[in-house]
C-alpha cells in the first residue's frame, strides 16, 4: 500500500493516524503542495481533486478523500474500528468528524490561503484574521459538543476514533499558526492523551520521510 | 421527526432529499439563515455550530452536520440505502460526496461569503469570481470522477445515492450564482435525471414551506 501524502497536510495526517492505530505497513510517496506537485499530470490522474492524500491499494486502486479512504481501511481491516456501528457513539463521533473536515479545515487549507493573498492581496495580517476566526468558530462547536459527551481522555469512548484522527491534526495546524487556544480545555486534554500514544507520534509531520523545512 | 432547516441551504437540501427518498415522514421547522436565526440560544442549544440543518429525532435526539444526519437515516431507515456496504460502489460515492461537502460547498456557503464582504471588503465581482473559481475546480474534479464510472442516469448506479444528494444542491446553488456549468455535461446529465424524480422535487429549495423571496 502506498499512501501519497505531504508531511505537513492534516488530511494525510488524518489517514497516517489511521494506517498507524490499525498497525497497516505503507510506504510514503512525499508530494509537496508547496511547490505544486498535485497539479501535475500524472498525480491528477490518481486524484482528479489534485489534493492529497491518496492511497493506493494492494489491488492497485487509487482513492481520494481523507475520509473515503479512512471508511475504506476501517471495512478493510476492521481491528481498532474507527467508526463504531451502534448509535449514540457512531453519530457522536461523526458530528464532531464533520465540524472539523467541512467546517473548519477547508476554509483554512494552503489553496484557500493562497487565492486570498494572491488573487485578493489580502494581507497577511488578515490573513491571520481569517485563520483564527474560523479556528474559533469550529473550536468553540468541538468544545462544545466535547461537554455533551462523557468525559474521558478521547472524544469518545475510551479508544481513539475517527473524531481523533480528525482533531489532533486540526490543533497542531492551529498550534502551527499561533492561535489562541486556551479557550478549548477538552480539546485540549484529548490532543494530549492523543499525542502520547505510539500511533499518533508515528503519524505527526515532524516524524515523517517527506518532511521539509519552511 | 423535525428537520431544522433553511430553504435554499444546501446543506439542508441534502437532507431533504434523503428523507424524500425513504419516503420518511417529517416537519420542518425554518431557521432564516439571512437573518441570523441560527446564531440564536436556542437553536445553538440543538447544533452548537449554529449552522443547518439539525434533526430532531423521534427519540428526542438532536443530531447535527448534514453528512451524520444521511449516516443515522441509513442506518435507521435502510430502505433505498443512499451508500451500499460494498466496493467498489461505496468508495466511489463516497469520492464524489467529500469533493462537494468538504472541498466545494464550505468555501462557497453564506458565511464564508459574508467574511469576504463584510470583514476583508471584497467587491460583489471578486467575490462572484471566488464562488466561480471553487465550483470550477470542484465540479471538474466531479466530473472526471463520473467520467471513471460506469454510465448511468445518477452519479453511481441505477438509483440514486448520497453522492446524488450532495451534487444537486451544489449544482441549484451554482445555476442560481450564475456560474458557467457548460464543461461539465455528465453532471448536468445527473442533475436533469434526478430533478425529474419526486423525491427530488419535493425536496427542492422553492418547494419549501419556509421559502422566502431574495
Amino acid at each position: 500500500m502506498k499512501l501519497y501524502s505531504f508531511f505537513n497536510s492534516s488530511a494525510s495526517y488524518r489517514v497516517r493516524i489511521a494506517l498507524a492505530l490499525k498497525g497497516i505497513h505503507y510506504q510514503t510517496v512525499g508530494v509537496n503542495i508547496r511547490i505544486g506537485q498535485q497539479n501535475e499530470l500524472a498525480y491528477r490522474r490518481m486524484n482528479p481533486v489534485g489534493l492529497v492524500p491518496t492511497l493506493l491499494t494492494d489491488d492497485g486502486e487509487f482513492l481520494s478523500q481523507s475520509l473515503a479512504i479512512t471508511d475504506w481501511l476501517d471495512r478493510h481491516f476492521p481491528q481498532l474500528p474507527l467508526l463504531p456501528t451502534a448509535d449514540p457513539a457512531r453519530s457522536r463521533i461523526l458530528e464532531i468528524v464533520y465540524v472539523i473536515a467541512c467546517d473548519i479545515h477547508p476554509v483554512n487549507n494552503l489553496r484557500v490561503l493562497r487565492y486570498l493573498s494572491e488573487e485578493l492581496k489580502v494581507s497577511d495580517e488578515e490573513k491571520k484574521r481569517w485563520y483564527a476566526h474560523w479556528i474559533r468558530q469550529g473550536l468553540s462547536a468541538v468544545e462544545q459538543l466535547l461537554l455533551q459527551r462523557p468525559p474521558g481522555p478521547f472524544c469518545v469512548g475510551d479508544t481513539p476514533t475517527l473524531a481523533d484522527c480528525c482533531l489532533i491534526p486540526q490543533w497542531a495546524n492551529a498550534l502551527r499558526m499561533g492561535c489562541d487556544l486556551s479557550g478549548y480545555p477538552r480539546c485540549k486534554a484529548v490532543y494530549d492523551a492523543c499525542t502520547r500514544l505510539p500511533a499518533f507520534i508515528a503519524a505527526a509531520p515532524e516524524n515523517q520521510q517527506d518532511k521539509i523545512s519552511a
